[in-house]
């Protein structure tokens, strides 16, 4: 059996959730999930609809070419159709910091996230023995002021040659260039250890402590131009008080980072997102 | 125009989105939210869809008569069809405590809440002079161990009288009698003050105390024959240590409990509660 | 039997808790609670000690002189001393919204706040109705561009004249002039309908929904001369989803505003906060 | 220099806490954090207490004794006295779920842990190779029906020659006897998946999705012979929906298990827990 996710947005319009029912159960498909939103203030339409189709022949690609041709133009839908086959393969960027990698890897040898770790690409040599045990590939690559470009250009080769669908940066220490953005567009994503927008920018936990908040926050959100700007995909908060040091945010912090980042990589690769207006949609 | 939520369980089966919306496209009626579940362990589908009509001529009741015909008795369907148009009726049960009460009556004066409030019933007069003040009906009628039945007439008279959709306990310190549960089944909401299935019965606060939870919490359900045991509507919690007392854990309390009821009245009338098995599904 | 809450704080020091607490018990108090803290960055001492004195005569003047003469002026401290026998006096200020207002009324009605409500003061008229029904004096000052100076004067008055010990904004829609902030320095509460410092100024719900967060809050804090800037007293968080429309988030928000600006009067009126370099410390 | 930690209870009597902060200044030592609490039910006094000594001929073994005869004999007390200078001896009993143990050792890893690790004991072998890759070792000791008696020895042996201060339960999955638990009092951390004392005993997210319950929690508490009825020591939740199967709940639950136990692993060896009456006292 085959099975597949479409995701869909294009201006609110009469009929849209009929003509698609319509056109899938004509494939003979069987809709197994659908659930959608419209945004009131810009008349935005979105879906997502999960289907499967029990015919011997079936086959993606020719689907997508009827539903391209016979639905999203007559709409003038964007859209995405996965097989549900495929696993999404991700590139993990960190730098020293372990508590983010140790919770995906975990997560990852119990099989607990639908995705494959082709490698692991960090500008220091410090987490490669956590990856040598969970044999991962681990490339380092250093980055300095005088070799950004090359170091970059070194990624971008990786990411090609293993074929990465999406970039997850574990508490990555750098900034990412915006040739790198381009070609991932909301398929990078960071986890930014404050309750953005509050606190953008470095060492946000000192920012916390000064201001005395009594919530702390973690944020993991896709990478765009702007720093710690882009579409929010998840966020957590933990409670504390006076009697924490700036030492205590960073150590309670870095449970919610861990969290709160892999709710945003589940998200992702159970292809939840959709993302608009630099805000997302999250279908349950 | 005409607006209408549509609220549908059966067994699931292939092929019933699209015939569902076949059927309302059909009826040029647009979808405007449509959201669905299915039960994988019992195999049960259950959706809620909203559509609008803008022909004049537009009938619910013969809307329903069609979708009866056509659709519910195909499928086998489980089925309620509401008009936006109307407002549920609510009867407010009270006894002495009064935040859940100025809590409610706050809301419905600010416009907060759908629903209309005919009258309030107490077993006590403690509470009649805020009820004076909203310009709501005060109907007091006490209960004993010897009027019980007479006492429940009384109600139940009133409930018709007035036709009431729906019944709130706003911490009613007494046991609804069986009759009154079969004449409104899923439409008597109660507030318990603990985190169900926990501490169910009296005292709760105490038996928290006395465990040494961390957390307490309230719980918003449909009243069921069982004590505290039918459908949670909605759950609420909040952190405790044990520096706080019994009075304070009350106290705590009073604003879990008033949150989460005022929750459930809302998923109440915004229709978007289906009970099966004794849980519910609510839709978003 | 007399009681007192004492509240320090000064440079940290060798031996001042054991002084403190000997300085108690020469005085035949006992001791019921004792809680500090120190600022390890700041290298500042906190403490607040709660002490029950049985003797007949003791009078809390009496005790305070000798306080400052033999303990205060050797480690330098700032401290105050409460007597647990008087109630602190609260204005109230609002302006259309409601909820607040019904909240704290509420509680107060109920015996849960611990102070007293000589009148309440408004820019407008419309919530004159609701605080008839509290039986509390309601005064309608309206401030517009012209007769700013004029209305604070009017409010000044009425402070002095009800020997007001601290301000509540519950959702007062005006700034607090300079004048009123240095007459009632870390003495007047606000409620900001954010999570500071996110989203400060005007319409943070508006700026919440168009940054697409997933969690909204609110905090209370003490008003100082820069907007929303002050000590932060208490904050509270929702999740909330794109499924939220900003009125939504307003509905949501209110809930949030009022049981956390209502934990700031109880922590104030308790005697449990203390302020320091625009941060606060809260005793458990 | 020397630190200890000194922690006490018994019947609540006046002017307890002078005495005991004048018994410290008089030895020279400076007290740095003080806390207390009254349980006002039993009457009975807890307090915690950290003192710096910086005499060069410090010896805790010495201040203990001195302790005992002077101070703890007069108010018949109950007292710890620990060092600062000792790390806590933790032995982690696992069987097959990995991710607490994987969370625990990460932290461990990272320097987060106020503890020793020295052996992990598991009743089956697949954990083997993830704390080989952490360099801890590790000994299969299986249990059946036949040889519990055996196991247990062998057990308790390696404690014994390890000197283990506390034991932890992360996700082991056998009931712990009698003797270990006597041997062991309230030094026996467990991880319970449920909000106790709601679903005690087996499954307990299976009986979580039966109920239909809103929110899910994970509890920590110290074994005692009643089954999941120890005193509790932290507990977390997070909401769940009708949209999660039972496989979800345990996913979901897994972040919070992870979470709770390294609470209550820290608060342990931090010495901020005491016992009395199957509660806790958490000092901040």
């Amino acid at each position: 059996m085959n099975k597949i996710t479409i995701l869909i947005h294009c201006k609110d319009q009469r009929n849209i959730i009929a003509s698609i029912t319509n056109f899938i159960s004509k494939k003979e498909g069987n809709i197994v999930y659908i659930d959608q939103h419209v945004d009131r203030e810009q008349n935005i339409f979105f879906m997502r609809l999960e289907s499967e189709f029990i015919t011997s022949d079936f086959s993606t690609e020719a689907f997508k070419e009827a539903f391209e041709i016979h639905l999203a133009n007559k709409f003038n839908m964007k859209w995405r159709i996965h097989s549900s086959a495929v696993k999404p393969k991700m590139a993990l960027f960190v730098s020293k910091y372990d508590h983010c990698l140790y919770d995906l890897l975990g997560r990852y040898n119990s099989g607990e996230l639908f995705l494959e770790i082709p490698f692991i690409i960090s500008n220091h040599n410090d987490l490669k023995s956590i990856t040598d045990n969970f044999n991962i590939p681990f490339y380092h690559i250093p980055v300095t002021k005088d070799n950004k470009e090359e170091a970059e250009n070194k990624q971008l080769e990786l990411l090609e040659e293993y074929q990465i669908d999406f970039i997850v940066l574990a508490r990555y220490m750098q900034i990412i260039s915006e040739k790198l953005i381009e070609k991932y567009p909301n398929k990078i994503i960071n986890i930014h250890h404050s309750f953005l927008p509050a606190f953008v920018g470095a060492k946000p936990y000192h920012s916390a402590y000064k201001r005395g908040v009594k919530i702390i926050g973690a944020t993991s959100h896709y990478v765009t131009e702007e720093l710690d700007a882009g579409p929010i995909i998840d966020q957590g908060v933990a409670r504390v008080s006076h009697t924490h040091s700036i030492e205590d945010l960073i150590a309670k912090g870095r449970d919610l980072e861990k969290i709160v980042l892999a709710n945003a990589v589940k998200l992702h690769t159970n292809r939840k997102v959709m993302v608009y207006n630099n805000k997302t949609v999250i279908f349950s």
